[in-house]
């Protein structure tokens, strides 16, 4: 079954979620008899392109390895004016629309006017994109019902490996206890590398920034702020609460010392920065803050920049995930997995 | 949507997925809007009972709970003639059919006629049983697929640990690199026992046995019999291989000793009893043995009875799931899930 996809925005997660599609057709069609067209592309920077028919991936991708803009597949040289996001997700005839621009975590836009545009007009809604998640998932989710569509965000949290879908499928008719994870790569890599290699934190950021794991402004991971999305999105999605981000109590790793983290180790623990939320009656806990885990603690060890989350079941008890949490193609990959989802409940 | 579901055999997964679906049953309706009704169990030592309109699985496990026979729920001091499970399974009107007999790893017997009845006589099957899934998975599988039947197997490798749902849904569109993991939780055990308590081979094994973990013969877990069995299912699922357990080369952890697990420790390595496979070329490479893990490998911090698997992709690169390997209520579980994910595919 044939699956037409519109893309908003094109940066990273778009072009990893190209790559993929045109690596593996062949494969998804075989397997999963999936065929995927994608029908209409805007991103702001780069152009914008409505191909009805869906367009050559390979051409396309080409194009955009050469830092060309995307209205040149209509021809060498010449141009088209662009075609608004808002516009091209009414006009476009796709399927599903995945959201794919920027995130922001204060107001969630204009991702979230995008997304309520897609479900108004009759297209399943796959993102990456944490601020719309996290600021107004059940809203979109009970459009997405309401119209019969599909709201997924696989990728909003640890970035391709499952976690929604796992609880979804895999660990169906199990109640949650608790949710703790390691949820932000960026941390994860300056602890260990002040554990490990003994560098101190200011060193340990350097080289995360060198690396690419950290910003020029870190703010957003080191202070926590990151984290705290991802543990809003789990509560509201797998908890059924109303947070927001204020909501959670929030404490970062920029007070941390490596005196700490050595005396920690020599009393076999390792500090982890730990997002974790539960319900504790009608209320709901949630917090992100560095905890010292005894290292029989399965979070204890996930090193460098992987990240993991442990759900405490009521029938399973403890199950950890553990996998990447950032990365073009695995970011990518969470968009394929959310279609594809959508297209094997449509298939029956 | 109301399933019916015949039980063949009831001993601990049996009872484990009565309790279950006794204490979970409003969530259940509720959730997912799945309700069970058990039609008919048959267990050569407890004896049988056939009951079309589903009976009550409080009574019932109150019967059985009292060291009581299964037919003694048609009235205190009654008995009925057993009828065998061949008989009941063509005589009963479930849907699905639970196969929860013993494992003969050897023959398979009588578990994978049991399963081949109900495929022939329009139901699907769960199982839990090593037996039939290392044996004759291919052949059995294609039963179902052309009655348009589901065989599914979640809990022969890590109980209900997803590991088969995983990879079907949260990973779908993966291609398989290896398979990596830790699948007997008693030798695990004994490992950890003999680096962290300093116990010899002999003084693990003992205490495993006390605590219930081993059985008075051990062979099976610590020659790694129950391993290759494992990695055959895996093989055999997953990448699609032809694999029996003659083909897998396996040595079990009887020959390690204290000094040699002390002396990894030292060189910041863990000795792991670890199964793994992959394809190479056109061959399957599928091996059980102690592996010298860096502490850094996700499954070097896999500790006492814990299961966990890592699969190493193309897209996702590594992911590892980790969680229980055995147990009443996790196994009951897997029987669960799977009926779930029948549930899921069947309502739409």
């Amino acid at each position: 079954m044939e699956l037409k996809i519109g893309l908003i925005g094109c940066g990273t997660v778009g072009t990893g979620l190209l790559e993929i599609l045109e690596k593996k057709s062949d494969y998804l069609k075989e397997q999963y008899d999936f065929e995927a067209q994608i029908v209409a592309i805007s991103d702001r920077l780069k152009g914008s392109i409505l191909i009805p028919e869906g367009l050559d991936i390979k051409r396309l991708l080409s194009l955009l390895n050469e830092g060309k803009r995307i209205d040149q597949y209509y021809g060498e040289g010449k141009t088209a004016e662009l075609i608004e996001p808002l516009d091209m997700i009414e006009k476009c005839e796709a399927d599903v629309i995945a959201e794919l621009t920027y995130t922001d975590i204060e107001t969630g836009e204009p991702a979230t006017g995008y997304i309520k545009k897609a479900l108004r007009t009759g297209k399943h809604v796959v993102t990456s994109n944490k601020g719309p998640a996290a600021l107004y998932y059940s809203e979109l989710r009970k459009m997405a019902d309401q119209n019969n569509l599909f709201f997924r965000i696989e990728g909003t949290v640890m970035s391709g490996t499952p976690v929604f879908s796992l609880f979804e499928t895999g660990l169906a008719g199990n109640e949650i206890r608790e949710v703790k994870g390691i949820l932000n790569g960026t941390t994860n890599f300056i602890l260990t590398k002040m554990e490990l290699d003994n560098m101190d934190y200011a060193e340990a950021l350097k080289l995360a920034q060198k690396l690419g794991y950290a910003e020029a402004d870190p703010t957003a991971d080191v202070e926590g702020y990151d984290a705290v999305a991802k543990i809003v999105i789990l509560t509201n999605v797998l908890l059924e609460g109303g947070l927001t981000p204020v909501n959670v109590r929030r404490e970062g790793i920029t007070s941390l010392t490596r005196e700490q983290i050595l005396a920690a180790k020599a009393q076999g623990f390792r500090y982890k920065l730990i997002a974790q939320t539960r319900k504790a009656g009608d209320n709901i806990e949630a917090s992100v803050s560095p905890q010292k885990l005894p290292l029989s603690d399965p979070l204890a060890g996930i090193m460098g920049t992987q990240n993991a989350l442990t759900f405490d079941l009521d029938l399973m008890g403890k199950v950890t995930i553990q996998g990447a949490g950032a990365g073009k193609i695995e970011t990518g990959y969470s968009i394929l997995s959310d279609i594809l989802a959508i297209h094997q409940r449509l298939k029956r």
